[in-house]
């Protein structure tokens, strides 16, 4: 089963995991941990979508997404003086990682007979729980809470869908319209640095 | 299928979603980031309970908890200077809803066969599981396992269903005793500060 | 179904557990809290494989782990002063139990009908998951992936019990190798401080 999705997938995977490679290996982690931390940020979120829906984990049944982090690491070790200047390449790849993810996570999800708003919300899962689990394991406050719109662009793509599917769009017209549309509001939200407005947190009256 | 459990349990979610956008805003998440932990504080507890129970987790079958988030986000937001005069209101909520919690871990844990050990536990879950992702996802050591008693109710709520389950008392009753202990003993906990006991950790001989 | 494999995991599960116990009290928990990290820290690896193999948790099958635990706390409290001086006990039943936890979770696995590379994986997360939660919750970076060779000592085991299998050896000598490998590589790792290397994080060129 080795078509074009499956190729853009796994470089979108590439991406996802140099991310958790780079982040793991600033906090000193060592080979093993990089490797770890690289694989979780690339699988995490679909392996949640799995078991939400009861299904098997997608990279327990095929290989390619572990070789993919094994492909990562050497990337990232031999690059490492180049990467900063590859970051727009990588922030171009880790969109379009985001794009398909968010397609993935939906399709899948509508497939087990879900319902649209299901759908939309795995496919937000698919595209960004595995940072969420990536800056959980490196101890940090998730980025993705408080970063530039990320997560929300998954979201609009799924309405996107959602949208298309009513129109009776074909398969093929709806997918690439949403994968296009979240990597537009991403790329948009980075350029022009649109940030969701934080919640205002109450005053403190009291100590404690 | 909307009965009065649904509707309690409602306004249980709306408490728990409302503790997790509250404890979220106070670390400056963004508006998508309040709603996220508030909705995983609500639903994660009962999301691990029916992932171990091999079900389908219960709120990808009505968007009524989803719905719940939505709704609890804008009362934080419009009533945010008078939340704190209203923190009784939603430790009642919250509490009742730590009963409910409990009383449905409990039940669906039966109704799969398990045994009435695993179920106090699988109750247990269900009402603060939630928490404690929230406070995994905020970055802090969960308050769960220092504060006044708050599972312990769960676990005590537990003991007390299998009691009136072993008396053959009806099902309403057993449900109504369960929810009851569990509250009332999460009310005299917070009102007379009654805390679990440290366990003295060893004295440190050496460094490192 | 008793047997002698049963009694040495519930050896390692003590292991297991007094390690969450210790850790979670160095970090001031209540006697609840203590509990639920020591549980976690035995039975989180294994819960993760099972839900991945789309089996129900190994420990909701029988009271043994649970019971486990409250055998665990006790120990700890009573020999607290002592438990320092049982530093290399502790680490042998700590390393006994890594070596079993892997081959269970490599049978399990491949009993599932899963391929081997999956079978290493899942015997790596059965022997290293539990400590990684652990340290989640407790708000630490998992040492794992900064300390001595732990989890990779399962992933060399794996291998050994690939090629043991491929050499058509007998279920009791590929067990039996198995174990002895992880826990050989993981006791000459501590002697001998046998750490894998740190990934050299880029150097920063730029604040932010």
């Amino acid at each position: 089963m080795f078509n074009i999705l499956n190729i853009i997938e796994f470089a979108a995977i590439l991406a996802f995991t140099i991310s958790g490679i780079r982040l793991s290996a600033a906090k000193k982690f060592d080979y093993f941990g990089v490797l770890v931390i690289g694989f979780v940020t690339a699988v995490g979120g679909g392996t949640i979508r799995d078991l939400a829906l009861g299904l098997t984990p997608f990279w327990m049944k095929t290989p390619m997404y572990l070789i993919g982090t094994f492909i990562a690491l050497p990337i990232v070790v031999i690059f490492k003086k180049h990467l900063v200047h590859l970051n727009n390449t990588l922030f171009i790849f880790d969109t379009i990682g985001l794009g398909l993810f968010t397609v993935v996570g939906i399709q899948k999800t509508l497939d087990c007979g879900f319902p649209f708003w299901v759908a939309i919300i795995m496919g937000t899962i698919t595209g960004s729980a595995g940072s969420i689990i990536r800056d959980i394991l490196i101890n940090e406050i998730p980025l993705l809470f408080r970063k530039e719109i990320y997560a929300l662009a998954s979201v609009i793509g799924g309405f996107v869908y959602w949208l298309c599917d009513s129109l009776n769009f074909t398969h093929g017209v709806t997918e690439i319209a949403t994968a296009a549309i979240v990597i537009l509001v991403r790329v948009l939200a980075v350029k022009f640095q649109i940030c969701m407005p934080l919640v205002d947190p109450e005053e403190k009256e009291e100590k404690g």
